[in-house]
């Protein structure tokens, strides 16, 4: 399969016009210019983007379903939408909750995972639930918990978990990276108020990830840097961004452009239940979550995910920071691929898995995504 | 004279061994290697750093005096004591007081200016009255007060005064940039809990200038980035610092070097009565200020000024951002220099005046200070 008459963006190469071919679910010519000739299974991008397929990390639920719900057709549902916003890799992600809601959750997941139809669930995220009471969020209180190491053993042992969100607070002795390192997890602070100094604490053990930089988590203050200050100050630790103009304001978001190596920012969506839903009442970890305008809250406020998806990510960085789209797309898909050691995925080379989104010159969105070669989402005029 | 066998740092020439020569009061040689001859009134620097004599523009007092006290025997104290610490020229800086108390400031510091032993008084900052509340410090609150558009006009008509520290809190309708206008005098924005987009306003109307950045200012919110913000990411927005490493910590410090312009930060001392004097009680605009181990505090903890000196800060911002010392002394002589518009000061160039310092290659103590080819200060032994 040749898609032609495109305008590649991606880590590696960008062409204005040119076009990529596709054997055996990888991608096997990359070229400027238009091809010989075309068959009929060919596909003409009209100018579109070719993207590699967008890679989220941190997502908890879209159209209506949730990790939680642990089903085979909820998270039939959840890859599909995924899909359809050109996501060709997802982490599903946990809330907080008892220690065997998340181990049947992970058990669905290792199950369902590489099954026909869910082949772009790539590992889970565990965000909880050793987290920091002061900086809950929007997690549920009630199953906050400090660290059990048995527990934690008992869930990366069925080799499905990829990070972890922790906070120091709730790991005073700093197990858990240690752990990671056993099971091949990324640990990441969120849901902390650790200070500077007790990030470095978790910087000496290797940890190189901030969990939604700037949400729940300490903030900056000129004697007390917190969390954020250690997100900006050092190089080499990635952030989270959900770069949908609420949870970070515009202003936030063109600091980090400014001062952030643009190689460790990663996009997230943060999703839940109520993205791609109309407004209105939605669950989130067993807490009432009141949908305005697409802005999730629990009842006194707090933000509670998100309804991002992630060309709107890639559409409003690009929009704000005034970054090259370039750089804004390996936000989306090179940068985390990068981090999780995802080979393979994340760029577009000859050799690498045929993972792409063909999106719109204008607006971003999402016309056509390709799994391994596959064309596992298309848009079709008014029913996408 | 010729000053020789010395380390030259300035904005625009760096000489490991090189001489300066002074005649008439100017700059009239730089040059590398030793001169031919040299006579008894030449000053062998012993590999000693010479710098532009630095420029304290927002400074209180010192050596037991300060600027409230309107009195030339205080003001001799005062300038001795800035010579001692390099300090070539420098702005008295008012604290809020009633209108005539701060009248009077301003006819002693006319009188008194370019009178001999007088000459490194360079024009006064007017510190309030037109602050906000909410972020008053330790400016006394009684005082503090809205625009009152007369009272300042006879202020400026002086033509002493070359900067006001305003928030837009008590001037609302933002007037004083178009006053400052009017009278050369140059608006910074300070004690003020002014939004992102407040500051946008007054930037609007030329301001480019951060009273005592992150100190006595609505800080960063990831929603709301304050003014802290805006001095973060406007480049051409000039920032004071006060560089004693307790208004701001270490990490703050290394955060405002690796995002600001170096050319846009102005180190200050903002120092009071207490600086060179020990720990006490002591007075600031009539409030009691404590000081303990050199940082001074209201009763209720609040930070009141301080008690560094310029070549302490230019030590310290080296120290803990390891930027290049050159660029640490522009902080301390040139930007203040460009941009209040201080022609002839702040380099080392031939044909400008001859303001300079002699400080000690390792620990940057005040060796000998110069003011217009003279020696205004120098160290001897165990009696500075």
């Amino acid at each position: 399969m040749i898609l032609y008459n495109a305008h590649i963006v991606s880590h590696s190469i960008e062409l204005e016009r040119g076009y990529v071919e596709i054997e055996e679910g990888k991608i096997s010519r990359i070229t400027k210019g238009f091809p010989n000739i075309v068959a009929g299974t060919d596909i003409d991008c009209e100018g579109a983007y070719i993207f590699p397929g967008f890679v989220d990390t941190h997502i908890h639920g879209g159209n209506g379903v949730d990790t939680m719900d642990a089903d085979e057709k909820a998270f039939k549902i959840l890859c599909d939408y995924e899909y359809s916003h050109g996501v060709t890799t997802f982490f599903p992600t946990t809330v907080t909750a008892s220690f065997e809601r998340t181990m049947n959750v992970l058990k669905v997941l290792k199950e369902l995972k590489d099954k026909e139809g869910f082949e772009n669930i790539g590992g889970v995220h565990l965000e909880g639930p050793f987290l920091d009471r002061k900086k809950v969020g929007a997690q549920n209180p009630s199953f906050v918990s400090s660290l059990d190491e048995d527990e934690l053993r008992r869930w990366f042992s069925l080799k499905i978990v990829k990070s972890i969100t922790y906070a120091l607070a709730a790991d005073p002795e700093n197990r858990i990276p240690v752990l990671c390192e056993e099971y091949g997890v990324k640990p990441s602070i969120g849901h902390s108020d650790a200070t500077f100094e007790e990030f470095e604490r978790c910087y000496a053990l290797g940890v190189r990830h901030l969990t939604h930089f700037c949400n729940g988590m300490s903030g900056l203050h000129h004697r007390h840097v917190g969390l954020v200050g250690a997100g900006l100050l050092y190089d080499d630790v990635y952030v989270e961004i959900i770069a949908d103009r609420v949870h970070l304001n515009d202003q936030m978001l063109r600091l980090i452009a400014k001062v952030k190596e643009p190689s460790r920012v990663i996009f997230i969506t943060d999703a839940i239940r109520a993205s791609g839903m109309k407004d209105g009442e939605y669950e989130l970890g067993g807490l009432k979550v009141r949908v305005v305008k697409g802005e999730a809250r629990l009842s006194d406020g707090t933000l509670a995910g998100s309804t991002l998806t992630m060309e709107k990510a890639v559409r409003n960085y690009n929009d704000v920071t005034k970054l090259p789209l370039r750089t804004c797309v390996d936000a989306a898909t090179y940068n985390p691929a990068e981090f999780y050691g995802l080979k393979n995925i994340g760029d577009i080379r000859v050799g690498m898995q045929a993972d792409l989104v063909i999106c719109d010159a204008q607006t971003l969105k999402v016309l056509k995504t390709i799994k391994r070669g596959n064309i596992v989402f298309q848009w079709i005029d008014g029913v996408p």
